[in-house]
């Protein structure tokens, strides 16, 4: 019997279909007043000593294994902090330095574009000739040479919802000798996904999508248990090191996944994430995956059938895709603009996609037909060409 | 007229005389409720419309302008993100960058040691010869030879708050062409800082100091406003680019400071901080900076007149001190336990500092009075001598 969907744990405001729990998850009931009690009681009440009495010094951690059980990794892999892009650096420094005598970081044009950004600005401050190059996504298992030193990929496309075959693109990346970086950020709390069977060196994460841990929630970085002890952190913080209160003037990396935590934690945000992740409590990953992939077929199949002028722009496989599909309509942007002034939100990203996400936890077929049915309508009634829509700002 | 101190803008535990606000900063008044309203209202009520509906974009650049007032920086040159450790590294990378025929970066023993791990973490990682040269905070001013690619240096010494002529070593470093960057974790809030007058490139900070922005929140940075069009970004996050929107496959920098962001910025913190900088409305820093002198040298001579087991390491000189004043003493760990048993919180730096923190928003030269009273009690009663606070744990 599923536990599915489960509603009755957000505050989702009325009248709302939310398909966009890819970009921003919403508001879990009981974190407002987790947070609430983190600013008054822990840090109004215990001031300095919230970090030894309210345990904020172990939240990184704590909250790093809870989202470790979501993706597969076992306790003392994963650990909390920084954002994502940073996150991505920490990963792409620790795999070249793993790999010194290799030049080039592998990635795909569909990736999310920090993560490129990221590679670049790193490459071109190490100033040695490391050079990303970026492949067709189609194309990444072919252009995995012996001169890479780490493939880093998002597994699911954030524009198409394409998702890597991640075991075989491992395993032709460890044969060529690469260290394999995945960005996980549209797979954790979406997917299955199994990270430590999937034998990657290191993923990385963020925890506002999918995870629901609100508005610059933190991100997670994992790191392949027999690898934790040796990784070098580039981003050598005092809270990484070994004795961060012995206050020694030289870093000695701390031990295990302690050791790519860089600085201060954000308290308020892990308190927020931490008490958002009990929506997970007593639901499989795999039940999840299987709910979104019938919500996300039956999308297709009503959008296919009421809307002539979008075309799918996602993989119709689910076994290829991730929790979200992707429609390209020319005008897309004014489009989505008034599909969400009726009450349906999705987002854009340009040139042209209409992107909708596939949450399980708060989303059931009535959701998906009634979205259908209020789509249809701007469509084909073409509701979205008014100047108000044409003109309004891109959202983020 | 003084408007200080302004005890009724925090909510302070009763009987509790905090001398810790250098470490972490009390509940200001009003937090709670906008923290509440931007997980509720915000995130909950508008989802992933909040980013432009609820400006959260901004917040680093507003925030940061907030911050920069306090700073004596003008609007433009100060971005919020991140934690000061990442902060540092931003600044230390952009440093080498616009230094690249030198390799070695100065600092001295008494910085924060984050700071020099975080200079170590990227020496290694950039792996040219780049080498972190410490000196005694006394010898800063002559080592500064015309191979030092930056010096990076706390102004107040985080241990003893003796505070470095930030006038002169910038002058020093720049007659010899060095970048200067100033940590000012311990001088923003605290000290009539005017980074822009100082003539420093670049600056960071934290603000869950004497900026009450509570436990984790985010950091700031500063880069002169001639500087901020050419600033390279090492971390080279997808909100610093251009056009993050246009999600193009090459990072090109932002706009001014807007290059210094990275990855999305933490709302939930970043809303603390904003409703804490409220207690600085219409007070000066040269009052604040005023107070703080009277306070600590109030403390210092009520001590030395008690208690003849403490001796001062902090200077006795205001003009060379910061806002907090350090006593050694053999026991220090213990007796400091002892001491906020009663109600007075300080806190203590290995081996054998115990720390006070003057933070004159809210405290009075009464405080000051009854914490001395009970500092005496406890050292001449040497209530500190029993096997409680010698075992407890070292709190952060």
């Amino acid at each position: 019997m599923s536990n599915l969907p489960r509603k009755h744990l957000f505050d989702l405001p009325d009248g709302m279909i939310y398909l966009d729990g890819n970009s921003l998850g919403p508001l879990p009931k009981g974190v407002s007043e987790a947070v609430q009690k983190t600013v008054e009681a822990e840090w109004g009440g215990q001031l300095i000593g919230g970090w030894n009495a309210c345990k904020w010094m172990e939240q990184p951690s704590r909250v790093g294994n809870q989202v470790g059980r979501l993706i597969g990794a076992p306790a003392g892999s994963v650990v909390m902090g920084d954002t994502l892009s940073i996150k991505v650096f920490q990963a792409l420094a620790a795999g070249l330095q793993m790999r010194p005598d290799r030049k080039a970081i592998l990635s795909d044009t569909g990736n999310f574009p920090s993560d490129l950004y990221m590679a670049q600005g790193l490459a071109r401050f190490k100033d040695q000739g490391i050079e990303l190059r970026m492949v067709e996504p189609e194309d990444v298992a072919g252009a995995i040479g012996e001169d890479i030193a780490v493939v880093m990929l998002t597994e699911v496309d954030y524009r198409t919802g394409r998702r890597h075959d991640m075991a075989a693109i491992t395993k032709a990346a460890q044969e060529a000798g690469a260290v394999m970086v995945w960005d996980l950020a549209h797979s954790a709390g979406a997917l299955d996904v199994e990270i430590e069977a999937s034998g990657c060196e290191m993923a990385v994460g963020c925890t506002y999508k999918y995870l629901n841990g609100g508005p610059g929630a933190p991100a997670f970085i994992y790191v392949r248990p027999d690898l934790v002890e040796t990784v070098e952190p580039a981003l050598a913080g005092w809270l990484g090191h070994d004795a961060p209160f012995a206050f020694d003037l030289d870093y000695r990396p701390g031990a295990g996944i302690e050791r790519m935590r860089v600085g201060t934690p954000p308290v308020l945000q892990l308190a927020a994430l931490e008490e958002a992740l009990k929506v997970w409590n007593s639901v499989t990953m795999k039940e999840v995956r299987a709910a979104s992939v019938h919500l996300s077929d039956l999308f297709i199949s009503e959008i296919e059938a009421r809307c002539p002028m979008m075309s799918l722009v996602s993989p119709r496989d689910c076994a290829v895709r991730g929790s979200q599909v992707s429609f390209a309509f020319e005008n897309g942007y004014a489009a989505m603009q008034a599909v969400i002034a009726r009450g349906v939100i999705g987002d854009f990203r340009a040139p042209n996609v209409m992107r909708f996400g596939f949450t399980p936890l708060f989303l059931d077929d009535g959701d998906i037909i009634r979205a259908a049915e209020i789509i249809e309508d701007v469509m084909v009634n073409k509701l979205w060409n008014t100047p108000e829509y044409h003109a309004r700002k891109a959202v983020t």
